[in-house]
């Protein structure tokens, strides 16, 4: 990962001892020690200060020549996590008014010295953006992972808890680019996971949240709403039955009398044969204050994920639009919720796809607390074979404009518009794999999710740029090389798969490869309608009215062809094959040309990457361009498996004769 | 199954005691015994004749009044597994070779009991037509049945034999029908099923051989070619290496030595990526060849599958032709092969769909042993939900006239036509269910299978009216109503999955369920090709030559869509959809007709079985009348899919404006 602190350039940073001193701080606190032990292991990897040339002076004596002082101390006047950093050439103060602020000023200074910036440069105040920062793991207790594509689980094996050494690795890695909260299972909380909340797993669990605890991470489990049913309660999940709330009361009780640091709990209900307050003709809200109430005093929070459609839809029914599901099911409720529950909503109104519009739902209720939750893990971008560097897809959802006013999803998710709690998740893609993600280049996703969360206005080509420094090189061709591959690498993915909006087209269950009718008499609700003249499905007025679910000006955008961006097109409409696209296109040479040029981006990105070898860690080099040409064979099945289907299908040729 | 014995009308044979006697047999064979035991259970059960009515006489006086003599008396001059029967009104005699001819004329008059035809009309001659008449199980030793749809394997589960006590019972329905040979593991051998040849099995192995030996079947394993690599011997399985060969030697004379009655081994090699004699240069007579010189000694067969094709085609290939895989690959070895061999050759030359022409290499090769194989499994043909009664689609492949003389594939099989060796083999249906095979209107297929190998020229009618009085009812209302069922219903399903001999377009792995293009970009060589103009492949001599491969008159036949049989059309033909078919209608408009007329068929037979509500026992009408359901629901979701397929494709309605 980014944390291997190889040795530095000494022409930037030269220091040859450290005088460390802490005010306000004790070095006996988890998270301090831990930033300690951080400093020690930074300077003496990338400067090669060791251990004996750090020195905890007792009192403030200016030190001598190509000594850092670095003073570390706590002011109450800066906010939560936040921190200041004050900088003249050969001293640092590192304020914070919190542990957790303290450990993410040190990994700012380290990163600094990884990105071969002078120190002297760090005068700045940082504090998050966004409070809740978090990282969905869908693990199971078998040791697999659900989309999990860089190995099996390091969390769980056989049902039982594996050794926290990996645990305590990854913990550093989330705290370095300030993960503050983390579920370790799979939201389909089925078999054995039903159990974490019981005493066979206290002291597994306990002694994970402690390690995550001493780098300011909050450990959250993922729920079972029908856990009763399971675990020898009452035969019944109602929210209302006083059986059920009074079963749930004495388990949530036990459960934070022996895991006290819990931060809550995570769940999917009545979604996709989980089971929910549906079922018992309760609203989601009923379902979520039920719990919430129960866990408020042990300051638990309960994070209700909004992933609740219609899942065996009749592939005949074209008045059903799984689009509309989130909005339609949570709008009504909006107000509804008690102040420590908080929606999660997925970016897109569908699933994870390469490019959806933004969910509707998204600051659509304004007294209600929201989490944007992004998948990290490649589920339908890749699988971690393909390069997809997918920030700028989360930077366009934190930057898309709810209304007609300023405010973007980032500041809903902040808390600032609505003045509610909010919040940001992803489902991570690490695994036990050496590399922890699969893909080497896949890593910049997990670095640039968390960066992405502190700093909502970082450009992704910043953050890109930061992760090529720390990890690959800070010569200057590679950083442009593998920038340029990682910033176009989701267009090139979007190109040779489904561009414009129409999303799906894969291989169900794998959810890699071209299946173009894969899904399209299925029961998921994902239909592309594509016939011998035309494709797409109507979600305008017209239609579905899946586009009235926005705020002006997007519904009215969105409604018209011509004003409809054309990387949504087929999102929203149903169109000819003959449509004619801006470009003086049609639709449908258009889409076959996309498809060509997906490729031949794929072999420029090869090129790119091939031209590297020599300029970076052989084994890195290797790993990715076998991962490279794995893509390659996908990106043209891609192309010919789609544009054969469309040709059969149209009987129009592609043009330009391919 | 159909020797439950329930009681039967004493009408029809009104026997109250039963003196038997026994010449030049002993009651001490096993066969005599299990024989023996078969006419107590049937006379006891069907007639109410107990035991101690049975009576065997010493001397060959009148019996009284009601008292039937059965003379059981050995004959040499009838061929081997034969029997002749004599019958006056109170005597009976059974003339046999041997033990299993004895055991096979015991269950013709059970039969004739059962199906309450009179005991005074047996007066025949019966042999069986086909000699090696075989069941072949895709059983797993960890219980798993590939392809099977009546629960988990009644041979084998977690690595282990399971108790004999239904492989008993299996073994007393396989003799009744004629069945004389068994393969109880899947020819995909894979891990401890390679084993089956080491001590580690012995003991078991050769009780199942034992029992299977009491009711005439000599017990087959399949072998994997490659166990030498897997066994500890040497890393290779080149037929032609000395090592190799030493390496089989010791392991068939050891196995044998354990296992005398062992019949042989049947072998998929070269195969859906099982290794071969190909991947040593070799030819498959080379492979063959060298297992079948050694076995040959202790009597041993080697069966080997012609089952061989490309299984990695790119789908953009217009040129390879699987259908033509199994001639080409065999043809030239004809003559090759040692006389213990028996190649073993699908009905079809794709595999087991609803409609295929014959193989065209049953009855190419003249010097070559050859057994038709077919699937009693009902993998494409419904998985024992829908009703597939398949004994027309057999009847077809033995009546099939090889040339353009009399020769047919049963002449083939049988020996006759080149004086080869010959047999017929089916992939059996049976598990652990109840009933034995799902769906209990399934059996019929297993009854048909063995009665048709017996006698080829058995109409479907006649074993179908059979099997029914032998197990549902013997009132003529439901003898013609389940006949009506049973024998339409191939018809039925082709018509609603995939007529014209298209074939395919069905769910990838599972193969029960539509997926019009589910095989359409992959790798099995199964394509339909269909574009918004025409469907089907040109396997003519113009197109892939495939239909050059069958002797006259059959390839000029098959060479023009007007003499090429409609059912067959697709299979041999690319066609227009406006192409005319004999009934005035466009080929489209008969294939959506088609789909429209299989869901009201089903229909049909289901109100047919709703009308035998209380004729037949009501456990068996409740469970088939739940796959009915089932049925229905497929066939809806078939005729909607494939129909809302073509019309999206092609643009052209159905002119009924369904």
């Amino acid at each position: 990962m980014w944390l291997e602190y190889e040795p530095r350039s000494s022409g930037v940073n030269c220091v040859k001892s450290l005088y460390l001193s802490l005010k306000g701080f004790t070095k006996e606190h988890p998270i301090v020690a831990n930033a300690l032990t951080e400093l020690e292991r930074g300077f003496a990897g990338m400067l090669a200060v060791t251990k004996e040339n750090i020195i905890y002076p007792l009192d403030e004596a200016k030190p001598p020549a190509e000594t850092l002082a670095l003073r570390l101390e706590r002011d109450t006047e800066i906010s939560a996590e936040g921190y200041q950093l004050t900088a003249d050439e050969y001293s640092l103060s590192l304020r914070a008014a919190d542990e957790s602020g303290l450990l993410y000023g040190v990994f700012h200074i380290l990163r600094q010295i990884a990105i071969e910036k002078p120190l002297a440069e760090l005068t700045l105040m940082s504090q998050p953006d966004i409070k809740l920062r978090m990282l969905n793991h869908w693990d199971n207790l078998d040791g697999s992972i659900e989309r999990g594509y860089s190995g099996r689980s390091f969390f769980f094996a056989q049902n039982k808890v594996l050794p926290y050494e990996r645990m305590t690795d990854y913990a550093r890695f989330a705290a370095s680019v300030g993960i503050n909260a983390v579920a370790i299972n799979n939201v389909n909380v089925k078999d054995a996971a039903t159990r974490l909340i019981t005493p066979e797993y206290y002291s597994e669990v306990r002694q994970i949240a402690a390690i995550f605890a001493a780098y300011g991470i909050r450990l959250f489990l993922s729920l079972n709403f029908a856990a009763s049913l399971e675990l020898g309660g009452p035969q019944s999940a109602d929210p209302f039955a006083e059986e059920v709330i009074n079963w749930w009361q004495k388990q949530i009780a036990e459960t934070y009398a022996a895991i006290p640091d819990l931060g809550g709990f995570l769940i999917k209900a009545d979604s996709e044969g989980r089971p929910g307050p549906f079922t018992y003709g309760r609203t989601q809200a009923d379902g979520a204050n039920m719990l919430a109430k129960i866990v408020a005093p042990y300051g638990g929070l309960i994070i209700w994920r909004c992933f609740v459609y219609n899942c065996t839809q009749d592939w005949r029914d074209y008045q059903t639009d799984r689009a509309r599901a989130g909005y339609d099911n949570f709008i009504t409720t909006d107000g509804d919720y008690l102040d420590n529950v908080f929606l999660q909503i997925k970016n897109g109104p569908m699933d994870f796809q390469i490019r959806e519009p933004i969910s509707p739902l998204l600051g659509a209720m304004e007294k209600t607390n929201q989490i944007l939750e992004v998948q990290i893990a490649q589920e339908y971008t890749g699988h971690q074979i393909d390069v997809c560097y997918l920030v700028p897809m989360w930077k366009e959802a934190l930057d898309f404009v709810i209304g007609a006013g300023n405010d973007k999803v980032s500041d809903v998710v902040s808390g600032k518009t609505y003045a509610n709690r909010g919040g940001i998740a992803a489902v991570a893609n690490t695994g036990d794999d050496a590399n922890w993600t699969g893909n080497d280049l896949a890593a910049a996703n997990f670095y640039g999710f968390g960066r992405l969360s502190w700093s909502v206005n970082l450009t992704a080509a910043d953050i890109v740029g930061e992760w090529i420094m720390m990890t690959l090189s800070r010569d200057e061709q590679v950083i442009n090389a593998v920038s340029d591959i990682l910033l176009h690498s989701r267009l090139t993915y979007e190109k040779y798969t489904t561009p414009l909006g129409i999303g799906w087209m894969v291989s169900p269950h794998s959810h890699y490869g071209p299946s173009v009718d894969g899904y399209e008499y299925s029961r998921w609700g994902t239909y592309h309608r594509a016939d011998y003249l035309a494709i797409g499905v109507d979600r305008t007025s017209k239609g579905t009215g899946f586009s009235t679910q926005y705020r002006e000006p997007h519904a009215s955008i969105y409604e018209n062809p011509a004003t409809c961006p054309e990387d949504l097109l087929l999102f929203f409409h149903r169109l000819p094959y003959s449509y004619l696209m801006k470009n003086g296109k049609t639709l449908l040479q258009h889409f076959y040309d996309c498809h060509h040029e997906g490729v031949k981006e794929v072999e420029a990105m090869i090129a790119g990457w091939n031209g590297l070898a020599g300029q970076i860690d052989p084994a890195i080099h290797t790993r990715v361009a076998e991962r490279f040409a794995r893509q390659l064979d996908n990106a043209i099945e891609w192309r010919d498996q789609v544009n054969t289907y469309f040709y059969r299908k149209s009987g129009i040729e592609d043009r330009y004769g391919k």
